[in-house]
């Protein structure tokens, strides 16, 4: 595809990256962060100049409405996210609201007027990095977590969610706000596969079949302080060498189950973290997924026991955090992404999503379907993160076909009847 | 003893230990901060009460001096430190300096002037927890470390040593400077023992015969970013897991070499820390003490081999940071602690520091000794650090017998004829 790095998707996914920009061409562009606030000024400015509707809701999502004839029909939404990790990279989240909001880009100019409201979203939070868990915009919206709970949640400085949402709407006073959820018709979100498949294959075009199975836990490993230098190591109750007799037994058990489960501890927090005192405490997250939810369970009832065998003297609590079974796409939705990709001559497959994305939750809510394209190694959350542009521009097409089809249809949801 | 919580001491150590106060009783008053500004200037009023001359160095060292005859005569310095860990105590640091002021202060009201300066001292940033490692004042003060390479090193924030001390001169700019370092006819310390030895035998005070060897790494642990929910067990290089396998051999191997090992991990610090990434680099301090040079020597030299063997695919680099072989301090100051206590009747005995300590620098510019008392359940380095007023009293008068024996002595250094 010539020229597709001048086109206006790829323009605006670069411009979107200068926004928290951090050396090695990654972005840090937190939830709710004075970053992630110039995101949604650069977003909303593009959608006003394609006619779009901008509005906000309580939770912190931003909507960009393309009005239909119908306003009071359920609307049709497509998107992602705008959050980053703190080392994040330029396409994971970005990428499926900017594809998006092209696609509705390209209806309003068109002329042709939608049968409903097409909006293009951007969920509050999807990473889950400063505030934990994440996808917090998309679980208010659905109804799955209350907004009061949310807003309860801190940062590491103490910052509430609560204060961090009033925030942003205080920095953007021109925005409509409108109420928390509301039917939705069909919700479609491009992401970059973060897995190594889709490239392997040689395919641009990955049909997400469903979201693989996660759970998530904090874990609390309560010793005692002392003295480097005096304290005997048998009378010692040190919660560093307990948190790393602890993980080494969980990675090397649970990691090893099978060759598709992902187990991962991401964070450590040592209490008080100085060299010459026998750390205290140690706080450390879990995050567990596998695509089997009977794999799955088995796996997390196995973390209390490991942990309380190697804890040694320190005392351990375990607290479940997400609990997130797998769930499986539309599919009616996912036909008319291969319908779609067959007709642009792009090859497509079949593929299963490693990573949770707000479409788990709009899928409890109505037909949702998810299109991957390919990322470089499959590596994500890192500077190092990359998609090509041309299987960029592959899924956004994909992506404005399908969502056009949502506009226009007569009713929905779409049937078989309609794709085959 | 009677009204020993009355006394001008126990007075002065509790005032002290309101700045930088924490729940439970602690201390948060780390070097250089605006808490060991605020001390100095509590510390420097009472020394000014009691007609003391301050004074600061390059370095930061505090200098409370009662003038001598002589005073171009090598003075006798005794003190500690006024900086506390984080989630420090009252007594670590403040005893000494509080102690050797108080003494001064009896000889300055007596109207008997010393033969040489007799001066009261608190060392900068003995605990190394905010600017690692420690003990950086006498380090300097004894030409151990030069002062460019000290003012170089950056807290976590990234301010310098450079820096923070600029900020304490000009905070104090009524105290009169002198030069680094100078010869020094003798050096005490009192000092919280920090171990359990004279609190289980019932002596009130220690005699140091030396401290225990001491050395500390960096190590660095090298992996790679990626997502938790996508990249394969098999394909990882997770620092974190390769921290725990690192830590737990390290803890079984080197922990298990005999009963007076200490082996400590005290600070953990990973990247990027977050729930869901899986993580690239974790940086670790070790603390490794021994009294026997040998066992110390040969402990120091598996850490590199066991990093390397455990570490799995990240690399992994260990920098040594402080070397301190054992050392013993000055058998006749020895005994003069040991006759100062045996007339007043207060039970000691030989003790070996654990811990290290600012005399361990003295000690090789000159004779040089410290006093011990005895600390609840041997804790220091936490809020439930306690010595009994009983104790700190007897400890204080010891301190002031020796102190007074080197003031008025006709020369130096005293000689074990003047002791038996």
């Amino acid at each position: 595809m010539t020229g597709v790095t001048e086109s206006r998707l790829w323009r605006r996914l670069m411009a979107l990256a200068e926004i928290g920009a951090i050396p090695g061409g990654g972005v840090d562009r937190q939830a709710l962060s004075e970053g992630e606030i110039a995101a949604w000024r650069l977003v909303v400015g593009w959608a006003r100049e394609a006619g779009l509707e901008p509005a906000t809701d309580p939770a912190g999502n931003l909507f960009l409405v393309l009005p239909g004839r119908d306003r009071a029909a359920a609307p049709v939404l497509a998107g992602s996210h705008l959050d980053t990790q703190p080392n994040g990279g330029r396409f994971d989240g970005a990428a499926g609201v900017l594809a998006a909001l092209d696609a509705l880009t390209d209806l309003a100019a068109s002329g042709r007027v939608p049968a409903r409201d097409c909006v293009a979203v951007a969920w509050m939070n999807e990473e889950g990095s400063r505030f934990a868990p994440g996808m917090m915009g998309s679980e208010a919206f659905c109804g799955v977590r209350g907004l009061d709970a949310i807003r309860a949640v801190r940062d590491a400085d103490g910052t509430s969610v609560g204060d961090a949402l009033d925030r942003l709407h205080a920095a953007v006073p021109d925005l409509p706000r409108r109420a928390l959820g509301g039917p939705v018709a069909a919700y479609l979100e491009l992401h970059i596969e973060q897995g190594p498949v889709l490239e392997a294959a040689g395919c641009s075009v990955g049909i997400v079949t469903g979201i693989q199975g996660k759970k998530t836990f904090s874990v609390w490993i309560s010793g005692a302080e002392g003295h480097a230098g005096t304290l005997a190591m048998a009378e010692r109750r040190d919660a560093v060498t307990a948190f790393a007799r602890c993980a080494a037994a969980l990675d090397a058990e649970i990691g090893a189950i099978d060759p598709a489960i992902r187990f991962t501890i991401g964070r450590v927090q040592v209490t008080p973290n100085a060299p010459s005192v026998i750390a205290g405490e140690v706080r450390f997250s879990i995050d567990l997924r596998h695509p089997d939810n009977a794999v799955l369970d088995a796996a997390g009832i196995r973390i209390a026991p490991l942990c309380r065998e190697r804890a040694g003297p320190c005392a351990v609590a375990v607290t479940p955090l997400v609990d997130a079974p797998s769930n499986r796409f539309d599919p009616v939705l996912q036909a008319r992404i291969a319908r779609a990709a067959a007709e642009c001559g792009l090859p497509a497959m079949p593929v299963l999503s490693a990573a949770g994305h707000d479409a788990r939750h709009l899928a409890g809510l109505c037909p949702s379907a998810m299109i991957f394209i390919p990322c470089r190694g499959g590596i994500s959350h890192a500077p190092a993160e990359w998609a090509e542009p041309d299987h960029v521009a592959a899924g956004a097409t994909v992506l404005a076909r399908v969502l056009a089809d949502l506009a226009y249809a007569e009713s929905l949801p779409l049937t078989d009847g309609a794709v085959r």
